[in-house]
């Protein structure tokens, strides 16, 4: 049976990802696309590489009949969000893209977010969308929040180690590399190719990201105690794809074994050989994630490196897997394309 | 029923994307892959972005039993493809991806390559690639000799028009812009990421490119007479991407209906409204081939823009659509991937 | 002796590459920098990369006292320029970098930039900044205007041979690539970088692109008679860099002849031996113009190929050779940086 | 008076950077040039960018008169250099651009790259070349050995903090982003465009690169017993940029304090307002170092952060700024170059 799918938010590049992996689905049909300003446009105008498809127009989100739609992917800023969310129907599936339910504890979203939660009653029901980590409760949820591209990195590296007791919590420093596209399509001088190519710099440094709200979230419950690391993420000239190194204290060779089992039966979770590392170049496009474990030449430290393509297994990937698990459809249906090189 | 495939050259460039679009190809199955001086290693580690696959280990060409395969690809360096086809079993299909088998007349190969073409009767035996012009031959064939990247590009711009008389056939330029991945894997001082990046030139310039071999046979055949086109094609600082610029004398509209016209029934070919142009971030790792056509402010004149995926359409996309046709596979399985943006 | 320099619209990415030049120029000294919405600001505020020089802050216009001033840069926006300098002090030198005063015929520039311009008394007096061709006026005139970056490139390719009569002038094609600091600063979604980056696509084609203003009434006035060009411009992802491909109907070897006798006493052009083509890497960064001449496979058909850096030869950097013309300095004074390269 | 300057490997990135840069230095004139497998070239013909200049001829190392030499730049590979300057006149003043001479120890030396150093005397002799800290050794010396382009930007973020004991000696990590064209001009796969572009990856990790060896001798110097630090660096799809981030324990006032007080009065580090952190784009091609410093939301931690362009302050901009001292000419002339942005 094919699942009729709704996207809001589809003029923006997540939304556009999502169609793009729809695209050869075999279990889901795109039923309705919203957009704000661009209302009343065909996704062809808007993104002419999507022209091939048959496509329903662009529209309200009031617009539109969710009797007719099995799930609905919410792809629309922060803040936003928990507005429309709140006024859609009570039983429909929903995996939201944004950041406005990651964040369990109403204080932390005030925190990171700077101002209260205003659908706390969903907030509640939400599900962190971390397939790999949260499969059951996604299997059962209603309303599945998609996590923040640069906090999935982080976490596929060091769940497992954190779990495992496998390294010091008090000395962890994520050094993060991302490309342009996390930051979608806004138009900001910074984002301009000019400004961007040859060249990169750190931004949100010093423990201010607001992914942290979700490492701080998840690393804590996991340890049984509050786990602070270090947060630097910087912008690359590449469009596509996320590096985070991580540095920990623990035995190399464990933090290598603790990874490869936690790891071994995920369809999208490749750790590589001991001494390996990965390269975004590999994961461009697919819903990839590849992890590298190398020891330092200073005993007891070792070197994680982790990478994932932030607009599929970051972003839309991630959300149509856990759509997948929603909707009683196999986990990696339509998720198996192999990345894109070069 | 799934075929067995084999992928000679399967590393290099050309190779490694037909096994990116052969790992979601429904009836099709990669059961021998060879490399020359790679033999030995998985392609894993030639192409770690393949490294979720199944895949057979890179072989030696003479440990293949081809009684096993039912088609074979040849994605090998031109001049060594002859020598190796020519001793392949002479009932084993065969797509070609090299230059070797694209000119019907052994003067003509001989006036652009430099010297007598070694398999002589294969070369009669060969049908020219470009799907949309010789699907009954292809049907057929029992080898296929895939066009030139840039050559299929200025083809699909250009053969509607000559066939219909719609242009002057004596001023014909294209200039062309090309991404680096159509120059192979090659270690080459002018493909270096510090020699390319952030600049741009001419290269095979004034008449001297081999694809115009392809150009003169197939415009010349179409007419009835010879044509001989300008071509100037550019190395761009991108990896995919081929954008055809071609100027005409002929009525623009014209132009625009008799292009619309031949490709209204193509699933990979679209022609945009009049006056609209493509951009090759539309079609990149995909099939699809974007056409536009705009009047000159001189009367008269019209520029037809076409831009596809050299390493997909203009290469093993066009493999993959020509072997369905020959195993009798429909037409567009396994190749209606959406492009990549951004 | 110092001349005392101020720039307006300072920052945009032609006032910050004046302001790059000048920073080792010899004979010029910057007293004053004009920005409307950064004001109190200062330079290294808008653009880090100048913090090691000691620069005067950003003010509004009017609070710039124009008799310290011995020669005004002036970098605005299009349109308004022409309502700026109409009330500038009528004895200050400008050198003007807008399109404003490009055009000498009010029609021409109703024409082109659809509405009557307001300044036309300023209009009459400006001289066409395009040095090589008009440096005894340059000397002599108060108002210099800046040519188009596109129309620079163009003109330094054809201007020699139209007035030698060595081509054909009903038949040419300038086909251009630009990188995309020619589009400024402004915030629009084609110049992110995620849309730009890794794609090139046509904009302005048909005979729409306001240089082509500019083509025709330098064309026409040195061949006597309308000259209609064709022109096709084409974003690239670079920064930095124009290049033109020219088609002519001329003989080769006298286009060579004629544009390397042209050049030959030129500091900044370089024609390169017949055959040999040019590469925008080799120019970035630097006022040199790079010019190759190679003779098509067609007999009596040339294609020329010229390169230039859009911010620097095409606007920047021409503007101070014409400033030092205007101020009785050494003409290529703070100009021979090499270009850089990688 | 003006000094004459012999460069031997001229037809390498940083051979060409130092013509780029002596190209406007007003005390210095290139009267030697050499190139190994490019002698009987011209300098233009390897390196196109450079044909504005007068220059003399690639030539091979022994036929060039180093009596009529004042100051020789070496900018030959490892392990050649040093066979090379042992047959060089010993009264003959040499800035070294290689590795051969940056460690002081032979048992470094070796552990580091391999084998025996074979100019053992030259190797004591040398100076190591970080203008900043060995000024007074530099004026005096004959042989100066040009740092590492990573190990200098490493250093100039900590060495006054080590100096001054504001840091941890045990708990440093330097996670290093490196623009390409530090790998030089060597044909490697993964120096391809198409390989590179779009991506990154980290190399040599785990303790295991070259320029760790600079960073133990020279820490371990300063504190005065043995300093190791975690070392990471990575590739980005960059020509030129290097950009250090920095993980200390530490007070970050003070830290930011220190280094702003031991730089305030150098020409080229320019230490930012504290919490301000740099970006590659604002020091690419000139010789200047911007260094920011932020608190970590961890008490006791702080991120610094360095960047400058590695062919110039890196590499070939050093060496002249070491030439400067050598020659008895101000230390800034000939780079005051500001940096080319966009």
């Amino acid at each position: 049976m094919t699942q009729r799918i709704a996207i809001l938010g589809a003029s923006g590049y997540t939304g556009a990802e999502l169609v793009r992996l729809i695209a050869t689905h075999p279990k889901m049909r795109i039923v309705a696309l919203s957009a704000d300003r661009k209302a009343g446009l065909t996704m062809a105008e808007v993104f002419p590489f999507l022209r091939h498809l048959d496509l329903p127009p662009l529209v309200k989100i009031d617009e539109i009949d969710f009797a007719q739609v099995d799930l609905c992917f919410c792809a629309l800023p922060h803040a936003t969000t928990q507005e429309v969310i709140a006024k859609l129907p009570k039983d429909l599936r929903i995996v939201d893209l944004s950041a406005d339910f990651r964040l369990r504890d109403p204080a932390d979203y005030e925190k990171w977010y700077g101002k209260p939660h205003v659908a706390p009653e969903q907030q509640k029901e939400a599900v962190y969308g971390l397939t790999e980590f949260y499969r059951d409760e996604i299997r059962k949820a209603r309303l599945v929040a998609g996590t923040g591209c640069n906090a999935a990195t982080g976490q596929y590296a060091l769940r497992p180690l954190i779990a495992a007791g496998a390294i010091d919590l008090d000395d962890i420093a994520i050094d993060l590399k991302a490309g342009v596209s996390g930051a979608g399509r806004s138009l900001k001088e910074n984002l301009l190719h000019a400004e961007l190519s040859e060249g990169t710099y750190a931004y949100s440094a010093g423990g201010k990201h607001r992914h942290l709200g979700e490492f701080d979230q998840e690393f804590s419950k996991i340890a049984g105690r509050p786990v602070l690391v270090q947060f630097t993420p910087h912008l690359l000239p590449m469009n596509r794809g996320i590096l985070a190194t991580v540095y920990v204290k623990g035995d190399p060779a464990r933090v290598h074994e603790t990874l490869f089992d936690a790891y071994v039966a995920e369809p999208f979770i490749e750790v590589l050989p001991f001494g390996a590392l990965p390269s975004t170049r590999d994961i461009r496009g697919s819903n990839f994630c590849h992890i590298g474990v190398i020891g330092d030449r200073i005993p007891g430290r070792a070197v994680i490196v982790a990478v994932l393509d932030n607009l599929t297994k970051g972003s839309s990937g991630q959300a149509i897997q856990n759509a997948n698990l929603m909707l009683g459809i196999e986990e990696t249906t339509g998720l198996m394309l192999a990345p894109v090189f070069p």
